[in-house]
């Protein structure tokens, strides 16, 4: 089988990442165009392609020479939130299967341009949100489309994760989450917890989100840590940043499920997605790694459920997903404990065989158009903000 | 020590628990009065009384009757959402010191008439949320108040605890919770949780509640669950149930701190209060009844916390709160875990040696008024609604 020449555009933390424990591994795929605006991370990412026993890429820092069908087949973007998504209909407009990368867009504007685009053009793009792959993610899936929560009523999650280092070292890193702390109040990276809870919803499939409030608590996180940790970085202890320490996001879908998500990223804390789905027959609560279901429970459990914290391991016997299956029979490998690796070759699998993309233009739009509507509504002290029909824009 | 003659208003689940768990058995009281609407309920609870070697109490089913002080020298009222504000009014005109059990008030306006009573009589007044003397939250206050979590930054909690039963058997328990849920829509058990996280933030005593956000998701679990367990309640069969399964408040303070509550009470679940509080050097969790403090985790810990669940014990060696100390000595009793014991316990203690009310009206009135600003909110589509500042009206 002929393999994907693939190019990517942005080097930085992802994409160097993306390079070195998925691409140059993947039986799918060889790459043959990178760019990143610093020559230095493209020549550090030649050089894991050629060690890794690939011949040497095309190198550039200008991304709209990659963006031609002499050079790929398909294009991953994995650039900065404030310009992936230009990046990306430029490559639909060029015809060029795209992957983009997660985060947050910087306005609703982008979301209807990255939808015209795609209704436009008919490139296959792909929203490459790896978290839909995550283990747990997909046996609730499984188990919410096998019905065993009974009618769904309610999911959660949150981005839970310490960044203060990467926030407070973004100069040394060059890495863009700096700028956007000290300038934006924003739910700014939703799609790790939106996605997979879309997915179990069936948002963009019979449902869609139809509003949201956002609530920002203020922000010190960053400056207590920059005051302990950088005291001699003038220009950050004296910054003053935006971004409040968590943000608090409630949407109403049109079938009538609430969702609450939580970005919670400048506080000290452990990783997690917090994801939790909620029906008439059960639940899974990722804190607990715990599967509740009605009539299965003693009254014990259900005043003290410590007895049973973890108990999603003996779920997974049954509710595996199929795709998790085959994956753990496979040996798992590649980036984030495997979802990297399983959300590219669902990606490559759609670019070589013609098929359908899983995470489409739509979901995009309808996941990131979070990130402004959520800036807006905390400008306006909470207040309601309507999210677009992608499915039906006017 | 003389003990304190003590009246009982209200004799249904809660009313009758306490009698037999706390006041029988409470070295501080005599109960010499007890009244309920329901003849049956005054009898059963005498019975309980003298049974334990109690003198008969006066009993009525006419709670004016009660307030007298040659009856009693404080009174509890554990009756309905609906009508323990006025009754507690009459209380305090009485002049007679009153404990006030918890639920959310019908309207706004019945937090301003106990503000003002209480202004105006000065009698003593106590809300007796039972949750404010929980073990775990009294040791997390006690590590917020040693400056263990750092500046505070945002607090969430839940009443996650499943009443499907308790709701659709209303009719036969004579619990007023079920007409509540067919015909309201709101936050309306809030005190469990912002009760405790009020007293970390300090609400009342240099912050308070600013606004708040509402969203409820459809009401499905009651339907649900009468469909299957009662069937032939052909008048519950097809009753509509106003209440949302889960409601979603978010609330921010003057000092910038966010909280997140949430309603959970008709979908299968385990207990949990989900108790958490969040600052800048570290954090509670009460779904893993776990602590993180900034700089004692691993970076193995941090990626994969399930090693550190329940960590709390080992927390409490250390920041057990003072209250907790001694009562592990003099050995737990009393209802709820012993919280009921201790929250009765300083009530009681309050009364006789005329000490100001940890839980006063101010805190009552800004605790419960969450129940009607959410349900202004969710059926203004999660608009955001004023707290009013209860400790400085005009």
């Amino acid at each position: 089988m002929k393999k994907l020449r693939l190019g990517d555009i942005g080097l930085g933390q992802r994409g160097a990442q993306l390079v070195k424990e998925v691409f140059v591994e993947h039986e799918s795929v060889v790459i043959t165009a990178i760019c990143d605006s610093y020559e230095d991370r493209v020549e550090d990412a030649a050089k894991v392609i050629t060690d890794a026993g690939h011949p040497e890429p095309f190198k550039t820092t200008n991304y709209k020479e990659v963006l031609s069908k002499d050079k790929v087949d398909c294009v991953v973007v994995a650039a900065s939130w404030n310009k992936h998504i230009d990046m990306t209909v430029e490559c639909l407009e060029a015809g060029i299967p795209c992957g983009c990368e997660i985060g947050g867009v910087e306005t609703l504007d982008e979301c209807f341009k990255l939808v015209e685009a795609y209704e436009r053009t008919k490139t296959p793009f792909m929203f490459m949100e790896n978290c839909c792959y995550g283990r747990r993610e997909m046996m609730a899936l499984n188990m919410a489309k096998l019905g065993v929560f009974g009618t769904l009523v309610h999911c959660s999650g949150g981005y839970h994760h310490d960044l203060r280092s990467e926030v407070a070292n973004g100069k040394e890193l060059r890495h863009y989450r700096l700028n956007e702390y000290l300038t934006r109040n924003c739910e700014n990276y939703p799609t790790h917890e939106i996605g997979p809870i879309a997915q179990v919803l069936d948002i963009n499939r019979g449902n869609r989100f139809v509003s949201l409030t956002s609530t920002a608590s203020k922000s010190v996180g960053l400056h207590e840590y920059i005051l302990e940790k950088k005291p001699d970085d003038k220009e950050l202890v004296d910054a003053t940043f935006a971004q409040g320490d968590i943000v608090t996001t409630v949407i109403k879908c049109e079938r009538g499920e609430t969702i609450t998500i939580t970005l919670d990223t400048t506080l000290p804390r452990y990783y997690s997605r917090g994801f939790t789905v909620r029906g008439t027959k059960g639940m899974y609560e990722e804190f607990t790694d715990s599967v509740f279901i009605d009539g299965e429970v003693s009254d014990e459990d259900h005043a003290e459920w410590k007895t049973q914290w973890g108990n999603a391991d003996r779920y997974a016997e049954k509710y595996e997903h199929d795709v998790w299956k085959k994956f753990l029979a496979d040996g798992v490998h590649g980036g984030h404990g495997g979802m990297d690796y399983l959300v590219y070759s669902e990606f490559f699998d759609c670019v070589i065989n013609n098929k359908p993309m899983p995470i489409d233009a739509y979901d995009a739009a309808a996941w990131m158009c979070i990130t402004p509507l959520s800036e807006k509504s905390i400008a306006a002290g909470g207040a309601p903000m309507e999210i677009p029909d992608f499915k039906n824009l006017k």
